[in-house]
């Protein structure tokens, strides 16, 4: 049970977007723009930073349901997802990606974490400023949805074919506010 | 210098923004109705838990500009807002806000420190659903706020007297983006 009085039946974030809609508003068009929006990166990627950092972040429902996204985008390869999330030093993906996500762990653990040597370690791989920016700022506001959904303990299922279908639903219609949340 | 090419001369989370304005727009949406829409606590109230949650995440920018931002809401009661950031053991302020300030700070040290604990404490100190609903998220978004900022190296004033202008506009203006962010 939650910690505060959310409708039952409804899992994660969108029991919370229930009890406070107007607040859900500009998160779920956050989620939108920033996953499934116009980015050097593909949603595929973009998605699996916001799995990364919400594992590492011990919040389930997120890494789970956006891991479950990632892999639709991936595909064929939606193998490297749990590879990165396993262990991200010898999944098969480019050292660019390898690059970003340790910025984003670094942003993930504290802001200031992220060093110059950082930066300079994804540049010297191909990283743009809109990269390093995108993934940023993925990983800070996936700090907050992990701790929104964990600080009041919303409903998190353990059923995995509950997350292959949230993960169709997020990956093909996306971040979109429903009648019934 | 700021990780990536950000216009100069324009500080925090406002030169971000200007770098792209699309993910800009619902960042300054979801601080204007967190901190400054319907509420029970009140805009004194919001600015001091984002201002005390930005200092325990070790946001300079954040933590000074929030914090001028609730001196100018609490009026001639402004000296609660060093209080609490020096101390909250010792400030000023009441068993219920203290209450509040603990769960904000466990939400910001991770979202599964919140304990049914910390919940019913503040329940029996008159908390209801909607106030530790919006500490929660108050705590989860200025730990997404710090880590954009500071994870790409924002330009952070250190003139006080900049952030006391800050403070006066987020106060009496609220978050809305300009023209020149």
């Amino acid at each position: 049970m939650a910690h505060i009085n959310v409708p039952e039946n409804i899992p994660g974030i969108r029991s919370l977007v229930a009890f406070r809609p107007d607040t859900g508003k500009p998160l779920y068009q956050l989620a939108e723009i920033l996953l499934r929006g116009e980015s050097p990166l593909s949603s595929a990627e973009r998605e699996l930073i916001a799995a990364y950092v919400s594992r590492q972040n011990e919040c389930v429902f997120c890494s789970c349901s956006h891991a479950a996204a990632s892999r639709v985008h991936f595909g064929e390869e939606q193998d490297v997802v749990d590879a990165v999330l396993n262990d991200l030093s010898t999944a098969p993906v480019s050292a660019k990606l390898k690059a970003l996500l340790v910025i984003a762990d670094k942003t993930r653990e504290r802001g200031n974490l992220v060093l110059p040597q950082h930066i300079e370690a994804a540049r010297a791989l191909g990283a743009t400023d809109r990269e390093i920016h995108d993934t940023v700022l993925i990983a800070a506001s996936f700090s907050m949805f992990n701790r929104y959904v964990d600080g009041l303990e919303a409903w998190t299922p353990t059923d995995p074919a509950a997350y292959a279908e949230m993960g169709q639903r997020m990956a093909n219609v996306g971040y979109v506010l429903r009648s019934n949340s």
